[in-house]
């Protein structure tokens, strides 16, 4: 007997569009409906995958840009395989703040990075495993950077390339409108909450 | 003015194919020669791609294959960038004991992921850098094995995996015998040697 398949949402968006703030109440939504549900975080969310996190997020050691995409992907294949996949087919809502549309947007788009490569060696990480709904929050660089409080310690550079990974998520959105649903994450927050549930709602129902 | 380009030189083969002794007596006869020569080792030669190396070889949790191929990636991407382009880009000979040949033998031949996509990722990490010359040692699964005196530890799975290893080297030279030299490594250590110094030669000059 096979157990009902789950369902696997991501959460992305640039930095300071309210991910984490969503992430919580959706995953609040889903269990006021019943719902087995696991929150999860990249880089990160398996033992194996949180070792390479520090090496991404606190090393000392710089990372070369190649580098950098292969652990994200390293990260990513341990932790689909250990964690998501045996989620999902157990029937639980796995909800993943920052996924493969992430490294598109940072490593591709704002790095320059082959993103045919990218794509190609996500597809290998996640044994081909997409989300069945993405929602991408999206706010501009500005009020991102605001909102975490760093918007003067970001130069000018930093804010360009900031601007390049929302233009990548966006870019992303327009190839993919039927999983990636743009939700506009300047409004307040139960404003955007009421959004994404509506979004939810669309995919997996009431 | 731009420094003479140097030589990139790897060695392959399967476990106990006496690498390490040639490996030396390579980087001497270069540094008899006159040359300024770099040795070194995959995974690691670099501080994050040693870190790397330690999550591969002694880490405690287990690595899914497609994680262990990503790190392993990861790590010659730092490696070639940082130490290996560098060097051979300055006019030094570099001799890197295992590189991508044996990440196609191993993680492709060997442990079953799509050789192609390997290909394609070898080349990312690496940024297209390939060998000038790679001298490939073969020997008997069973003699290699002999000579590391891990024989009677070895199941007869583990005998099997390192069969597809082997082949798919002497696969990987059929490919490539431009650039691959099968070196008989059945022999004595300096009959080992003289072959591979007389395919050196034949590469570099005398």
């Amino acid at each position: 007997m096979t157990a009902r398949r789950g369902w696997f949402i991501t959460l992305e968006g640039p930095e300071g569009c309210g991910k984490t703030t969503q992430f919580e109440l959706l995953a609040q939504w889903f269990r006021e409906r019943g719902d087995d549900v696991l929150t999860t975080i990249e880089p990160g969310g398996e033992p194996v995958a949180e070792t390479i996190r520090r090496m991404l997020l606190h090393d000392d050691d710089p990372l070369t840009a190649r580098t950098e995409l292969l652990l994200y992907l390293a990260a990513r294949a341990q932790h689909v395989e250990r964690v998501i996949l045996p989620a999902v087919e157990s029937g639980a809502v796995v909800i993943c703040a920052r996924f493969s549309d992430s490294t598109l947007a940072y490593q591709g788009y704002a790095r320059g990075l082959d993103i045919e490569f990218i794509r190609r060696a996500n597809d290998f990480a996640t044994a081909g495993l997409a989300p069945d709904l993405t929602l991408l929050i999206d706010c501009s660089v500005e009020l991102g950077l605001e909102r975490q409080q760093m918007r003067n310690r970001m130069e000018a550079e930093s804010l360009e390339f900031h601007r390049k990974v929302r233009h990548g998520f966006l870019q992303l959105a327009k190839e993919e409108p039927d999983r990636i649903k743009v939700i506009d994450g300047a409004a307040d927050i139960e404003t955007v909450r009421r959004s994404i549930i509506a979004a939810v709602e669309g995919c997996v129902g009431k």
